[in-house]
């Protein structure tokens, strides 16, 4: 099981995150494209990083909503939602290929993300800008959600991608940052919870159902002490 | 010699120019990248436009002012000018890769144009962008500049740019927008400047001064319906 | 009844709508405030010609969207919509308070005036920052919506606003402009509708059912030529 | 000798500075506004934390440009500058009036700045705009340079700025931050250099020649835990 995390996201004189100690504890990276976080120095520095590391390389596209890093719902139709993902791809892909490597995967960003595991047309604009850019990229979504679905049907491969540290809803869903129980805080129950997923390929649901779920690869965070840590123990726990 | 065009500026509700009436008209267009105008809408339909009237596509980055049109010179490092192009360069690239054709060549706009024109540093930047993203495309630039000299030196291809309709100095750069006599208002003077050009490959500077220029692509608007009056007889005349 | 239109919506380069002949036919301007249109040299020039037109001065806050024109919903939380409107006021007001005149009223733009009119908490926030900024100021929403409500609620004065050109569904809200009968295209119509406003205080809905309405000010644009005339006529028949 | 520092600096999810650490250390505060840095929610508390700590709550100004915090030069017309202050001052002024205090000084940011005390027709921009907001506002600026200058000629009080961390060119302006000696990094010849300032109205310029310079108020940054004890000790010895 691969673990993935979110990089480059700093803009101008705003550092944020530990990438330097984040990326050698994982397998693949998401670079923000400059649109919710990143920009034009971030973006190239944070390949560099990656391809020193030798960890696969995501393009991480979000809503252009600095202000909100990305995380609000922005009510846009699905012609333009094509069109940021296009363009997100692109320049993601000229900081790839001046540094000679290139783009593995796509993972969409925050809001953007949660709209596509729940909205078919999102999903398919999205796996349509993908696959119209590059037929051979993966595409990353919540495990078996509209967006893997909107992925698989066009032709492109898809990763099921789990949360250790996040609850899930009866219906496969995360449950929304607004809850309180959205955040599982404790390192142990999330091993737990990836144990359950490794084992088992299933999940306990809020309501204390089990529901099953599919698992390529595992999103973790480093933008704290604790969460470097935490994914320290992870890592161990999965490549023992 | 090759007439080009600035296309694709508008942005959001805000449409400006007469794509569909300059392109018929021209050989080659500048397409604006979404820093200083354009949006993904307009990048997407101005490259479907392109390519159904067959003509050579150009990115057209500038820097990122909206509200200033690119027209206002930001003090930005290299390093992060050379960060800008390659942005641009990838953003495009994934519209016309989506619609299977390519890119053809680069032109800097306004006030980066300017600077790179003038800039040893800048115009290099501008070069190692171009040449890292593609070396088999043509850099852009005004006749005998820092920037046709940077891109030659790179090893990239460079078209020298003239102007039918702005007056030069005697060092050849453009007499500044600012300055009251940079602008040729009358038709035939300007067909008379390009006509100069063809035959002698010479300008008469604003001091009467007359001075050698190369020239492989002239410049048009067509922001006005004059302008494409004017770009209609400049046609007539240079491929009769 | 009062004849108001939204101005003031160029950026940089970017002129849209026709100021100058609309302002002299209406009785109060809405000026955008920059962040979904509006730029400082358009706010001191719009200010400018309200004043000379001796029209009441409103602000017309929106989203910070320049890209969808204000017209894309963001899901934004209350306090930051508080924020928003608080800043955008402000600002406009400097603009007043340097020609020695001041706003009379606020009627928030696009997206953020539709959910205000729909959703209680938001036109709280709304009715919070105008009554924080200036208990004086009047709160234009939609006739008897959430908005006005919560202005009058926290003490404002309100104006009910009614459309002469848009249709309107049983419970009183406009028709989306995404549906396809939102817009009344025939002058004879609106203006009959404008009648029966003003005659009954009713209009007739999408459904053929007659509702009640109040109506303090009309809205108007002046985009197109037509759009002019439209208005001429409008104001013959209201003002005769 | 009063203490000023810039303040609110943050913007969306980025946080810099410490400003609760250092507001109790200092008598002014400059607040950005938005365009360089600072976003609403940044503002208002910001304005909170002044008002509770019993600060002067003082406008910071600068180019909209998050990108290169407002350190990088615009080349921008003088009547845009009047606006873009006119604009902040008001967008800030809402904060300061819904929270029932008000603005006491302005002092623009970075470039801004920069260009300002040394450009007479930026500074007369500048110092118009303020005195047209509120002529009873303190510009600060650059001990004896054009933007204090400029204030005084149109009416308003000025505050002459000092630097205890920053060498003095012979001319009286600041060495340029890309310099190499253009931080006194050691406290103690940052203490002695105000020292000299206190005691004999002078600083020793980079050349070593002792120049004269008033000061009505010192300019001290608070974004490390080494510039907060510095600033400590500064405040002991300014006010023993």
């Amino acid at each position: 099981m691969e673990l993935n995390c979110d990089l480059g996201e700093g803009y101008g004189k705003y550092q944020v995150g530990n990438d330097i100690q984040i990326i050698p504890l994982v397998d693949a990276v998401n670079i923000a494209c400059g649109f919710h976080a990143g920009d034009v120095n971030t973006m190239k520095l944070t390949v560099q990083l990656a391809k020193k590391h030798n960890v696969r390389i995501g393009a991480h596209p979000g809503f252009q909503d600095l202000q909100g890093f990305g995380r609000r719902k922005i009510d846009m139709d699905t012609s333009e939602i094509y069109g940021i993902i296009l363009y997100q791809l692109g320049a993601l892909s000229a900081f790839t290929k001046a540094q000679h490597t290139k783009i593995h995967h796509v993972k969409p960003h925050g809001a953007l993300y949660n709209m596509a595991c729940e909205d078919k047309s999102i999903a398919q604009s999205i796996a349509q800008a993908v696959y119209d850019f590059d037929p051979g990229l993966i595409l990353y979504g919540l495990a078996d959600s509209r967006l893997t679905e909107a992925g698989e049907h066009i032709g492109l491969s898809v990763a099921h991608e789990v949360f250790a540290d996040r609850t899930y809803q009866p219906d496969g869903t995360l449950t929304p940052r607004s809850e309180e129980n959205a955040i599982i805080h404790r390192t142990e129950d999330a091993l737990k919870q990836i144990q359950l997923i490794r084992k088992e390929q299933a999940v306990v649901a809020t309501n204390g159902q089990r529901i099953k779920i599919k698992a390529d690869t595992v999103c973790v965070h480093g933008d704290t002490p604790e969460a470097i840590e935490y994914v320290q123990k992870l890592r161990k726990y999965i490549k023992p």
